[in-house]
Protein backbone atom coordinates (compact mmCIF):
# COMPACT_ATOMS: atom_id res chain seq x y z
CA UNK A 1 0.00 0.00 0.00
CA UNK A 2 1.26 3.62 -0.73
CA UNK A 3 0.29 5.93 1.67
CA UNK A 4 -2.38 8.84 -0.22
CA UNK A 5 -0.53 11.78 1.42
CA UNK A 6 2.94 10.37 -0.45
CA UNK A 7 3.91 13.53 -2.69
CA UNK A 8 4.19 11.26 -5.34
CA UNK A 9 1.61 9.09 -5.26
CA UNK A 10 0.72 9.45 -9.12
CA UNK A 11 3.57 8.31 -9.89
CA UNK A 12 4.00 5.60 -7.44
CA UNK A 13 0.41 4.20 -8.14
CA UNK A 14 1.58 3.84 -11.94
CA UNK A 15 4.65 1.59 -11.01
CA UNK A 16 2.49 0.00 -8.87
CA UNK A 17 -0.07 -0.64 -11.89
CA UNK A 18 2.53 -1.80 -14.25
CA UNK A 19 4.48 -4.15 -11.52
CA UNK A 20 1.65 -5.78 -11.19
CA UNK A 21 1.13 -5.89 -15.40
CA UNK A 22 4.76 -7.93 -15.00
CA UNK A 23 3.61 -10.34 -12.70
CA UNK A 24 0.47 -10.52 -14.50
CA UNK A 25 2.72 -11.16 -17.55
CA UNK A 26 1.50 -8.15 -19.55
CA UNK A 27 4.29 -6.19 -19.15
CA UNK A 28 7.95 -7.02 -19.74
CA UNK A 29 10.46 -6.58 -16.62
CA UNK A 30 12.44 -4.58 -19.44
CA UNK A 31 9.25 -2.32 -19.89
CA UNK A 32 9.35 -1.83 -16.03
CA UNK A 33 12.94 0.25 -16.12
CA UNK A 34 12.04 1.64 -19.74
CA UNK A 35 8.90 3.21 -17.59
CA UNK A 36 11.09 4.40 -15.30
CA UNK A 37 13.18 6.19 -17.70
CA UNK A 38 10.34 7.90 -18.78
CA UNK A 39 9.32 9.04 -15.24
CA UNK A 40 12.92 10.72 -14.92
CA UNK A 41 12.16 12.53 -18.30
CA UNK A 42 8.46 13.42 -17.46
CA UNK A 43 9.46 14.93 -13.98
CA UNK A 44 11.89 17.25 -16.14
CA UNK A 45 9.09 18.19 -18.07
CA UNK A 46 7.39 18.68 -15.44
CA UNK A 47 5.01 16.26 -15.21
CA UNK A 48 2.57 18.23 -17.27
CA UNK A 49 1.89 18.68 -21.12
CA UNK A 50 3.86 21.54 -22.52
CA UNK A 51 2.54 24.00 -24.82
CA UNK A 52 5.08 22.53 -27.91
CA UNK A 53 3.39 18.66 -27.15
CA UNK A 54 -0.65 20.46 -26.89
CA UNK A 55 0.61 21.45 -30.59
CA UNK A 56 2.15 17.70 -31.37
CA UNK A 57 -0.76 16.08 -29.83
CA UNK A 58 -3.26 18.56 -32.12
CA UNK A 59 -1.10 17.50 -35.31
CA UNK A 60 -1.00 13.92 -34.73
CA UNK A 61 -4.98 13.70 -34.21
CA UNK A 62 -4.76 15.83 -37.90
CA UNK A 63 -2.55 13.22 -39.53
CA UNK A 64 -4.35 10.37 -37.82
CA UNK A 65 -7.98 11.65 -39.32
CA UNK A 66 -6.14 12.14 -42.78
CA UNK A 67 -4.53 9.25 -43.03
CA UNK A 68 -6.02 6.17 -45.51
CA UNK A 69 -5.35 3.61 -43.23
CA UNK A 70 -4.37 4.85 -39.73
CA UNK A 71 -2.87 1.98 -37.42
CA UNK A 72 -2.58 2.22 -33.28
CA UNK A 73 0.58 -0.53 -32.04
CA UNK A 74 -0.11 -1.12 -28.66
CA UNK A 75 2.54 -3.16 -26.14
CA UNK A 76 2.65 -4.37 -22.73
CA UNK A 77 3.34 -1.03 -20.88
CA UNK A 78 0.58 1.01 -23.25
CA UNK A 79 -1.79 -1.65 -22.58
CA UNK A 80 -1.28 -1.42 -19.17
CA UNK A 81 -1.05 2.69 -18.38
CA UNK A 82 -3.89 3.87 -20.98
CA UNK A 83 -6.62 0.53 -22.26
CA UNK A 84 -9.32 3.00 -21.57
CA UNK A 85 -7.84 5.82 -23.42
CA UNK A 86 -6.67 3.87 -26.12
CA UNK A 87 -10.68 2.95 -26.44
CA UNK A 88 -11.35 6.54 -26.58
CA UNK A 89 -8.80 7.47 -29.41
CA UNK A 90 -9.72 4.59 -31.24
CA UNK A 91 -13.73 5.77 -31.47
CA UNK A 92 -12.76 9.19 -32.01
CA UNK A 93 -10.00 8.90 -34.94
CA UNK A 94 -10.91 5.42 -36.84
CA UNK A 95 -7.83 3.62 -36.31
CA UNK A 96 -6.89 -0.29 -36.16
CA UNK A 97 -5.29 -0.99 -32.84
CA UNK A 98 -2.71 -3.72 -33.09
CA UNK A 99 -1.11 -5.31 -30.49
CA UNK A 100 2.95 -5.59 -31.01
CA UNK A 101 5.74 -6.53 -29.14
CA UNK A 102 9.43 -5.67 -28.45
CA UNK A 103 9.85 -9.17 -26.57
CA UNK A 104 6.75 -11.02 -28.18
CA UNK A 105 5.35 -14.34 -27.01
CA UNK A 106 1.91 -15.76 -28.19
CA UNK A 107 1.34 -15.56 -24.20
CA UNK A 108 1.74 -11.68 -23.64
CA UNK A 109 -0.35 -10.99 -26.94
CA UNK A 110 -3.16 -13.38 -25.86
CA UNK A 111 -3.29 -11.34 -22.83
CA UNK A 112 -2.84 -7.73 -23.86
CA UNK A 113 -5.25 -8.36 -26.47
CA UNK A 114 -8.02 -9.40 -23.81
CA UNK A 115 -6.90 -6.47 -21.59
CA UNK A 116 -7.60 -4.06 -23.72
CA UNK A 117 -10.58 -5.93 -25.16
CA UNK A 118 -12.38 -5.40 -21.46
CA UNK A 119 -11.78 -2.06 -21.83
CA UNK A 120 -13.36 -1.64 -25.10
CA UNK A 121 -10.84 -1.60 -27.59
CA UNK A 122 -11.06 -3.39 -30.69
CA UNK A 123 -7.83 -5.35 -31.75
CA UNK A 124 -6.66 -6.76 -34.69
CA UNK A 125 -6.27 -10.36 -34.88
CA UNK A 126 -4.76 -12.63 -37.69
CA UNK A 127 -1.79 -14.14 -38.43
CA UNK A 128 1.39 -12.08 -38.41
CA UNK A 129 4.10 -11.97 -40.53
CA UNK A 130 7.80 -10.87 -41.06
CA UNK A 131 6.58 -7.52 -42.74
CA UNK A 132 9.37 -4.52 -40.97
CA UNK A 133 12.70 -5.12 -41.98
CA UNK A 134 14.09 -6.26 -38.58
CA UNK A 135 15.88 -9.28 -37.56
CA UNK A 136 13.82 -11.19 -34.71
CA UNK A 137 10.65 -11.15 -33.91
CA UNK A 138 10.06 -7.60 -33.66
CA UNK A 139 9.42 -8.03 -37.19
CA UNK A 140 6.37 -9.35 -37.19
CA UNK A 141 3.24 -7.10 -38.08
CA UNK A 142 -0.40 -8.17 -39.30
CA UNK A 143 -0.62 -7.83 -43.07
CA UNK A 144 -3.92 -6.14 -42.63
CA UNK A 145 -2.98 -4.11 -40.27
CA UNK A 146 0.66 -1.64 -39.28
CA UNK A 147 1.49 -3.94 -43.18
CA UNK A 148 -1.35 -1.59 -44.77
CA UNK A 149 -1.01 1.03 -42.42
CA UNK A 150 0.10 4.33 -43.78
CA UNK A 151 0.34 5.86 -40.34
CA UNK A 152 1.41 4.18 -37.72
CA UNK A 153 1.21 5.80 -34.07
CA UNK A 154 3.05 3.87 -31.65
CA UNK A 155 3.56 5.47 -28.08
CA UNK A 156 7.03 3.59 -26.10
CA UNK A 157 8.23 2.95 -29.63
CA UNK A 158 11.56 1.27 -29.96
CA UNK A 159 14.51 3.01 -31.70
CA UNK A 160 15.03 0.14 -33.98
CA UNK A 161 11.50 -0.22 -35.28
CA UNK A 162 10.47 3.22 -35.75
CA UNK A 163 13.37 3.50 -37.98
CA UNK A 164 11.94 0.32 -39.95
CA UNK A 165 8.66 1.30 -40.12
CA UNK A 166 10.11 4.97 -41.69
CA UNK A 167 12.04 2.60 -44.49
CA UNK A 168 9.00 0.90 -45.30
CA UNK A 169 7.93 4.58 -45.85
CA UNK A 170 5.56 4.65 -43.32
CA UNK A 171 4.49 7.72 -41.29
CA UNK A 172 5.32 7.21 -37.59
CA UNK A 173 3.71 9.65 -34.40
CA UNK A 174 5.38 8.33 -31.46
CA UNK A 175 5.27 9.36 -27.99
CA UNK A 176 7.97 9.44 -26.14
CA UNK A 177 9.58 11.29 -22.83
CA UNK A 178 12.91 11.24 -24.12
CA UNK A 179 13.66 14.12 -26.60
CA UNK A 180 16.90 12.68 -26.96
CA UNK A 181 16.27 9.09 -28.17
CA UNK A 182 16.62 7.27 -31.43
CA UNK A 183 13.00 7.05 -31.74
CA UNK A 184 12.14 10.77 -31.50
CA UNK A 185 14.36 11.77 -33.38
CA UNK A 186 13.77 9.05 -36.63
CA UNK A 187 9.47 9.39 -36.31
CA UNK A 188 7.91 11.89 -38.17
CA UNK A 189 6.00 13.26 -35.35
CA UNK A 190 7.37 12.91 -31.92
CA UNK A 191 4.52 14.21 -29.13
CA UNK A 192 7.06 14.23 -25.46
CA UNK A 193 4.85 13.95 -23.19
CA UNK A 194 3.61 11.56 -20.79
CA UNK A 195 1.20 8.38 -22.45
CA UNK A 196 -2.11 9.04 -20.23
CA UNK A 197 -1.23 12.98 -20.98
CA UNK A 198 -1.13 12.83 -24.64
CA UNK A 199 -3.32 10.08 -25.80
CA UNK A 200 -6.47 12.23 -24.30
CA UNK A 201 -5.06 15.06 -25.88
CA UNK A 202 -4.84 13.33 -29.53
CA UNK A 203 -8.42 12.37 -28.86
CA UNK A 204 -9.88 15.60 -27.34
CA UNK A 205 -8.25 17.05 -30.84
CA UNK A 206 -9.67 14.74 -33.06
CA UNK A 207 -13.16 15.80 -32.13
CA UNK A 208 -12.31 19.66 -31.85
CA UNK A 209 -10.27 20.83 -35.62
CA UNK A 210 -11.50 23.44 -36.61
CA UNK A 211 -12.19 23.44 -40.77
CA UNK A 212 -8.00 23.34 -42.44
CA UNK A 213 -6.54 23.72 -39.02
CA UNK A 214 -5.72 20.12 -39.59
CA UNK A 215 -4.03 20.92 -43.16
CA UNK A 216 -2.45 23.79 -41.31
CA UNK A 217 -0.87 21.66 -38.74
CA UNK A 218 0.10 19.15 -40.93
CA UNK A 219 1.85 21.53 -43.27
CA UNK A 220 3.81 23.08 -41.08
CA UNK A 221 4.89 20.23 -38.81
CA UNK A 222 8.71 20.42 -37.63
CA UNK A 223 9.75 17.42 -35.43
CA UNK A 224 13.45 19.18 -34.67
CA UNK A 225 11.30 22.36 -33.63
CA UNK A 226 9.11 19.98 -31.22
CA UNK A 227 11.71 18.30 -30.00
CA UNK A 228 13.92 21.68 -29.42
CA UNK A 229 11.11 23.50 -27.42
CA UNK A 230 10.57 20.08 -25.41
CA UNK A 231 14.36 19.95 -24.60
CA UNK A 232 14.22 23.84 -23.41
CA UNK A 233 11.92 23.06 -21.42
CA UNK A 234 14.21 20.53 -19.60
CA UNK A 235 16.71 23.09 -19.83
CA UNK A 236 14.66 25.90 -18.01
CA UNK A 237 13.32 23.81 -15.51
CA UNK A 238 16.53 22.44 -14.68
CA UNK A 239 17.81 25.88 -13.99
CA UNK A 240 15.19 27.18 -11.73
CA UNK A 241 15.05 23.23 -10.33
CA UNK A 242 16.60 24.37 -6.45
CA UNK A 243 14.97 27.95 -6.13
CA UNK B 1 25.59 -11.68 -23.64
CA UNK B 2 26.30 -8.18 -23.79
CA UNK B 3 30.19 -7.59 -25.19
CA UNK B 4 32.63 -5.77 -23.39
CA UNK B 5 33.34 -3.17 -24.99
CA UNK B 6 30.12 -2.13 -25.64
CA UNK B 7 30.19 1.34 -24.69
CA UNK B 8 26.92 1.25 -22.33
CA UNK B 9 28.33 -2.13 -20.96
CA UNK B 10 27.92 -1.24 -17.40
CA UNK B 11 24.85 0.20 -17.56
CA UNK B 12 23.56 -3.01 -19.67
CA UNK B 13 24.74 -6.02 -17.17
CA UNK B 14 23.24 -3.50 -14.31
CA UNK B 15 19.76 -3.65 -15.88
CA UNK B 16 20.47 -7.60 -16.55
CA UNK B 17 21.61 -8.21 -13.04
CA UNK B 18 19.07 -6.27 -11.83
CA UNK B 19 15.99 -8.42 -13.51
CA UNK B 20 17.85 -11.44 -12.81
CA UNK B 21 17.21 -10.23 -8.74
CA UNK B 22 13.60 -9.31 -9.60
CA UNK B 23 12.95 -12.71 -10.96
CA UNK B 24 14.55 -14.03 -7.56
CA UNK B 25 12.41 -11.23 -5.85
CA UNK B 26 15.42 -9.95 -3.72
CA UNK B 27 14.72 -6.51 -6.13
CA UNK B 28 10.67 -5.64 -6.15
CA UNK B 29 9.78 -4.74 -9.63
CA UNK B 30 9.14 -1.25 -8.51
CA UNK B 31 12.66 -0.80 -8.01
CA UNK B 32 13.09 -2.03 -11.44
CA UNK B 33 11.43 1.14 -12.36
CA UNK B 34 13.68 3.23 -9.94
CA UNK B 35 16.44 1.88 -11.46
CA UNK B 36 15.26 3.19 -15.28
CA UNK B 37 14.83 6.43 -13.84
CA UNK B 38 18.20 6.51 -12.33
CA UNK B 39 19.47 5.56 -15.82
CA UNK B 40 17.88 8.11 -17.45
CA UNK B 41 19.67 10.91 -15.13
CA UNK B 42 22.83 9.20 -15.47
CA UNK B 43 22.75 9.26 -19.22
CA UNK B 44 22.15 13.09 -18.79
CA UNK B 45 25.04 13.41 -16.28
CA UNK B 46 27.16 11.32 -19.37
CA UNK B 47 27.16 7.94 -17.22
CA UNK B 48 30.60 9.62 -16.01
CA UNK B 49 31.77 10.88 -12.19
CA UNK B 50 31.50 14.77 -12.13
CA UNK B 51 34.20 16.90 -10.43
CA UNK B 52 31.25 17.47 -8.24
CA UNK B 53 30.23 14.08 -7.31
CA UNK B 54 33.99 13.33 -6.52
CA UNK B 55 34.25 15.95 -3.85
CA UNK B 56 30.86 14.83 -2.42
CA UNK B 57 32.64 11.19 -1.92
CA UNK B 58 35.12 12.84 -0.51
CA UNK B 59 32.87 14.48 1.86
CA UNK B 60 31.09 11.53 2.35
CA UNK B 61 34.13 9.83 3.38
CA UNK B 62 35.09 12.33 6.05
CA UNK B 63 31.45 12.22 7.49
CA UNK B 64 31.51 8.17 8.03
CA UNK B 65 35.03 8.52 9.57
CA UNK B 66 34.19 11.59 11.96
CA UNK B 67 30.33 9.61 13.26
CA UNK B 68 29.77 8.24 16.51
CA UNK B 69 28.04 5.48 14.72
CA UNK B 70 27.77 5.25 11.19
CA UNK B 71 24.97 3.14 9.68
CA UNK B 72 24.53 1.77 5.58
CA UNK B 73 21.11 1.11 5.17
CA UNK B 74 20.57 -1.00 2.19
CA UNK B 75 17.78 -1.96 -0.27
CA UNK B 76 17.60 -4.54 -2.77
CA UNK B 77 18.96 -2.60 -5.83
CA UNK B 78 21.40 -1.62 -4.21
CA UNK B 79 22.04 -5.13 -2.88
CA UNK B 80 21.62 -6.32 -6.07
CA UNK B 81 24.21 -3.79 -7.56
CA UNK B 82 26.27 -3.30 -5.20
CA UNK B 83 26.88 -6.20 -2.19
CA UNK B 84 30.65 -6.41 -2.80
CA UNK B 85 31.01 -2.35 -2.97
CA UNK B 86 29.21 -2.17 0.20
CA UNK B 87 31.49 -4.91 1.69
CA UNK B 88 34.44 -3.23 0.57
CA UNK B 89 33.31 0.20 2.34
CA UNK B 90 32.16 -1.32 5.49
CA UNK B 91 35.80 -2.46 5.68
CA UNK B 92 37.02 0.82 5.35
CA UNK B 93 34.59 2.97 7.27
CA UNK B 94 33.42 0.64 10.07
CA UNK B 95 29.84 1.51 9.42
CA UNK B 96 27.14 -1.28 10.29
CA UNK B 97 25.01 -2.26 7.56
CA UNK B 98 20.92 -2.78 7.83
CA UNK B 99 19.15 -3.75 6.05
CA UNK B 100 16.04 -1.55 5.08
CA UNK B 101 13.28 -1.92 2.45
CA UNK B 102 10.29 0.44 0.85
CA UNK B 103 8.57 -2.91 -0.09
CA UNK B 104 9.39 -4.72 3.18
CA UNK B 105 8.16 -8.05 3.74
CA UNK B 106 10.36 -10.53 6.18
CA UNK B 107 11.18 -13.22 2.91
CA UNK B 108 12.93 -9.71 1.13
CA UNK B 109 14.53 -8.91 4.42
CA UNK B 110 15.99 -12.81 4.39
CA UNK B 111 16.83 -12.79 0.72
CA UNK B 112 18.85 -9.37 0.71
CA UNK B 113 20.87 -10.63 4.20
CA UNK B 114 22.13 -13.61 2.20
CA UNK B 115 22.66 -11.47 -0.67
CA UNK B 116 24.99 -9.26 1.32
CA UNK B 117 26.69 -11.61 3.47
CA UNK B 118 27.79 -13.98 0.72
CA UNK B 119 29.79 -11.57 -0.91
CA UNK B 120 31.56 -10.50 2.81
CA UNK B 121 28.80 -7.92 4.33
CA UNK B 122 28.33 -7.88 8.29
CA UNK B 123 24.56 -7.51 8.33
CA UNK B 124 23.00 -5.74 11.38
CA UNK B 125 20.18 -8.58 12.61
CA UNK B 126 17.39 -7.82 15.37
CA UNK B 127 13.37 -7.05 15.50
CA UNK B 128 12.84 -4.07 13.68
CA UNK B 129 10.88 -1.18 15.83
CA UNK B 130 8.53 1.68 14.78
CA UNK B 131 11.55 4.35 15.07
CA UNK B 132 11.06 6.40 12.04
CA UNK B 133 8.52 8.84 12.62
CA UNK B 134 6.61 7.44 9.13
CA UNK B 135 3.22 6.27 8.38
CA UNK B 136 3.34 2.18 7.15
CA UNK B 137 6.21 0.16 7.68
CA UNK B 138 8.95 2.15 6.65
CA UNK B 139 9.06 3.19 9.62
CA UNK B 140 10.84 0.28 11.10
CA UNK B 141 14.27 0.27 12.08
CA UNK B 142 16.91 -1.23 14.42
CA UNK B 143 16.93 0.41 17.48
CA UNK B 144 20.78 -0.92 17.71
CA UNK B 145 21.70 0.24 13.62
CA UNK B 146 19.66 3.40 12.00
CA UNK B 147 17.90 4.18 15.63
CA UNK B 148 21.30 4.98 17.25
CA UNK B 149 22.82 6.03 14.15
CA UNK B 150 24.18 9.82 13.90
CA UNK B 151 25.22 8.93 10.57
CA UNK B 152 23.17 7.19 8.13
CA UNK B 153 24.24 6.70 4.38
CA UNK B 154 21.70 5.93 2.36
CA UNK B 155 21.87 5.29 -1.44
CA UNK B 156 18.45 5.16 -3.42
CA UNK B 157 16.14 6.85 -0.86
CA UNK B 158 12.92 7.85 -1.10
CA UNK B 159 12.19 11.25 -0.13
CA UNK B 160 9.98 10.73 2.72
CA UNK B 161 12.28 8.70 4.72
CA UNK B 162 15.36 10.87 4.23
CA UNK B 163 13.13 13.71 5.24
CA UNK B 164 11.82 12.05 8.36
CA UNK B 165 15.75 10.84 9.48
CA UNK B 166 16.76 14.34 9.12
CA UNK B 167 14.01 15.17 11.01
CA UNK B 168 15.36 12.93 14.03
CA UNK B 169 18.73 14.45 14.06
CA UNK B 170 20.54 12.09 11.79
CA UNK B 171 23.22 13.59 8.93
CA UNK B 172 21.94 11.34 5.99
CA UNK B 173 24.27 11.18 3.44
CA UNK B 174 22.46 9.72 0.15
CA UNK B 175 23.90 8.63 -3.40
CA UNK B 176 20.98 9.70 -5.78
CA UNK B 177 20.90 10.66 -9.66
CA UNK B 178 18.19 12.91 -9.93
CA UNK B 179 19.61 16.32 -7.67
CA UNK B 180 15.61 17.00 -7.85
CA UNK B 181 14.71 14.38 -5.99
CA UNK B 182 13.67 15.66 -2.24
CA UNK B 183 15.81 13.24 -1.25
CA UNK B 184 18.24 14.91 -2.93
CA UNK B 185 17.54 17.94 -2.02
CA UNK B 186 16.68 16.58 1.69
CA UNK B 187 19.98 14.75 2.69
CA UNK B 188 22.60 16.72 4.54
CA UNK B 189 25.05 15.47 1.96
CA UNK B 190 24.26 14.42 -1.68
CA UNK B 191 25.88 12.19 -4.21
CA UNK B 192 25.07 12.85 -7.86
CA UNK B 193 26.22 9.77 -8.86
CA UNK B 194 25.42 6.25 -10.17
CA UNK B 195 25.52 3.58 -7.01
CA UNK B 196 28.33 1.44 -8.39
CA UNK B 197 30.53 4.25 -9.61
CA UNK B 198 29.57 6.76 -6.01
CA UNK B 199 30.26 3.43 -2.96
CA UNK B 200 33.81 2.85 -4.45
CA UNK B 201 34.59 6.57 -4.56
CA UNK B 202 33.89 6.74 -1.26
CA UNK B 203 36.24 3.50 -0.19
CA UNK B 204 38.96 5.03 -1.86
CA UNK B 205 38.56 8.08 -0.38
CA UNK B 206 37.99 6.77 3.36
CA UNK B 207 41.82 5.18 3.00
CA UNK B 208 43.10 8.29 1.11
CA UNK B 209 42.00 11.43 3.19
CA UNK B 210 45.29 13.63 4.04
CA UNK B 211 45.11 14.98 7.73
CA UNK B 212 42.93 17.37 7.92
CA UNK B 213 41.19 17.12 5.08
CA UNK B 214 38.23 15.41 6.50
CA UNK B 215 37.88 18.26 8.55
CA UNK B 216 38.04 20.70 6.01
CA UNK B 217 35.68 18.95 3.40
CA UNK B 218 33.09 18.83 6.32
CA UNK B 219 33.37 22.43 7.01
CA UNK B 220 32.91 23.49 3.57
CA UNK B 221 30.56 21.12 2.89
CA UNK B 222 27.41 22.68 0.45
CA UNK B 223 24.77 20.77 -0.69
CA UNK B 224 23.37 23.33 -2.60
CA UNK B 225 26.31 23.86 -4.92
CA UNK B 226 26.74 20.27 -4.90
CA UNK B 227 23.41 19.99 -6.56
CA UNK B 228 23.71 22.97 -8.50
CA UNK B 229 26.81 21.55 -10.66
CA UNK B 230 25.25 18.15 -11.28
CA UNK B 231 22.23 20.20 -12.61
CA UNK B 232 24.44 22.25 -14.80
CA UNK B 233 26.17 19.02 -16.17
CA UNK B 234 22.97 17.92 -16.79
CA UNK B 235 21.82 21.62 -18.81
CA UNK B 236 24.97 21.71 -20.50
CA UNK B 237 24.57 18.20 -22.07
CA UNK B 238 21.06 18.84 -23.16
CA UNK B 239 22.27 21.80 -24.93
CA UNK B 240 23.88 20.02 -27.32
CA UNK B 241 21.91 16.93 -27.85
CA UNK B 242 20.50 17.58 -30.92
CA UNK B 243 23.87 18.37 -32.62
Amino acid sequence: MIPKDHPRYRSLIARERLARCAREGIVALEGLAAHGRGEAFDYLIGERTSESAALAARTAAAMLLSARHPVISVNGNTAALAADEIAALQKASGADVEVNLFHRTEERIRLITRLLEEHGVRVLSGTAERLVPLAHDRALSLREGIGDADVVLVPLEDGDRCAALRAMGKTVITIDLNPLSRTARTATLTIVDELTRAVPAITVACASLSPGEGERLIASLDNIYLLRAAIDEMRERLSHALE
